[in-house]
């Protein structure tokens, strides 16, 4: 079976695998990302890439940020990365190994590694912030350039405060990680992150119930946005919060089935991932995927 | 040249055309919608169309409403029109033409009319009512049975009021003619219609003032999340509300430029469409598109 080399670059970790068409992951190693330059990190993911590239035909590259797809540039990557803009990866990488090389926002990688057998499904990524991903009709959306897909960007509240990406009110302000601790904050709450409010909320403290219920309410608003928008049969929820907050994601997903278009919510289906190595993996999908369309 | 039949079933006025495959209408002609019965509209419909059967290849139909593309079912038309939902319209005028028959949501035939050379294209309808539609990666996107790109139906508001389609804030329930006049007369105005409050917001009456204002908040923000969302080149804009309302528009699309992440909202361009026969040639359209595919 053909094998791709997949690349999950994060701000602190880089795992890097050998995943086959079907999904399986053959092989994974991680390393800290070296963050001081960009070239440490492109010759350390070079370094761990020359030890498969013989066993491969193409490489998958998943990162943080916006990317442009079809330039194979990062374009604004994490800020723990010292240079991490404008990069052109794929070039670079391609060059290396003689291998050709692609690149996507991680969420969209992700979303490759999880959809399973479903041909209309979105996901969303809940930790820090709230990162997106489309595949619909069998394509995984990009958009003009490769910046579709900001779910963590859609508004809720027109009349809500300024974000930092421009608009008002978008459901990352509400119902991310940092969103949640800074309203908790700004109510008057001490916390040190998100996790200690979910558990007060869930002890009764008046406060955190009243900033997670409100978290729940714009996160479920803007799902059922993305439903009206999209059509899908599937929902992956991936990150911290999905994965810890249990009780709150299943209030979510019971607002949703309650809100908005019944033809369009109802026959929604949703699972939170569990799969390890979803970053690596996807990565590797990702090469396949394009490899298809070339 | 190939030829397509399109057909834009409307709830007053029904317009059949014969339509090339570079969107040329080469005939065209419009009769009042029976709208007693189903029957009566789906003969009517054949009679017309038996006159241009001999010259087609295919045949696309453009409904309003909630349509089942896979299945060629029309699930929830106009109210105007008799026992107008659950209807097999594919199948019938198929038996009865003998020509193979592709059905879509009107807004979505309309896109594909006013798209040009765009490949990631939006097209949003301000009437009565909100419509949308998308067209991504060159593919029309219909979702998992064709309900997708709902766009009246996404909330700006989490905390607004209930809406019919089971949400709440919907953008629709403020930038919409209906919505439009509905908030105003809720603030005490009396109007016949939403064309009478833009002109006395115009005219500078503060109570008008303030409730097209904040349809422009409202609908500027919505087209941002879409754009965050979709990240399309261009956006179409059509319905009674884009091309009498040239200085609401105007503002709109001035605020959409402000708002949000400018990677994405900077590079979009738009355009109010003029095209007369547009519902029938983006019917005659999605006929060509279906049969590329099947």
């Amino acid at each position: 079976m053909k094998q791709a080399i997949g690349i999950d670059i994060g701000g602190t970790k880089i795992a890097i695998g050998l995943v086959q068409e079907d999904g399986t992951l053959v092989h994974s190693t991680e390393i800290e990302t070296p963050t001081k330059s960009r070239d440490a990190v492109l010759s350390a993911v070079v370094d761990q890439v020359k030890q498969h590239a013989h066993t491969a035909s193409a490489i998958g590259i998943g990162s943080a940020g916006q990317i442009d797809v079809n330039q194979g540039i990062i374009r604004s990557g994490t800020d723990n990365i010292t240079d991490w803009n404008n990069v052109p990866i794929c070039e670079y990488i391609q060059q290396q190994t003689n291998l050709p090389t692609y690149v996507d926002n991680d969420v969209h990688t992700f979303l490759l590694a999880e959809k399973g057998a479903h041909k209309n499904v979105l996901a969303l990524t809940l930790g820090t912030g709230i990162g997106g991903a489309a595949y619909i009709g069998g394509q995984l959306l990009s958009g003009e350039w490769g910046g579709a897909s900001e779910f963590g960007h859609m508004s809720v509240n027109f009349n809500g405060e300024p974000c930092n990406c421009g608009g008002r009110g978008c459901v990352e302000q509400y119902a991310s990680g940092i969103g949640i601790h800074k309203r908790y904050l700004k109510a008057g709450g001490e916390a040190t992150h998100a996790g200690e409010i979910f558990s007060r909320a869930l002890a009764g403290e008046k406060r955190a119930t009243r900033i997670i219920d409100e978290a729940e309410q714009a996160l479920s608003t803007a799902i059922v946005s993305l439903i009206h928008c999209y059509n899908p049969s599937h929902l992956i929820l991936g990150g911290s919060v999905a994965t810890k907050q249990q009780g709150f994601i299943s209030s979510v997903m019971e607002q949703v089935s309650q809100r908005g278009m019944s033809s369009l919510v109802k026959p929604v289906t949703y699972h939170v991932s569990q799969k390890e190595y979803a970053g690596v993996i996807g990565a590797g999908l990702l090469a396949f995927e394009r490899e298809g369309k070339a």
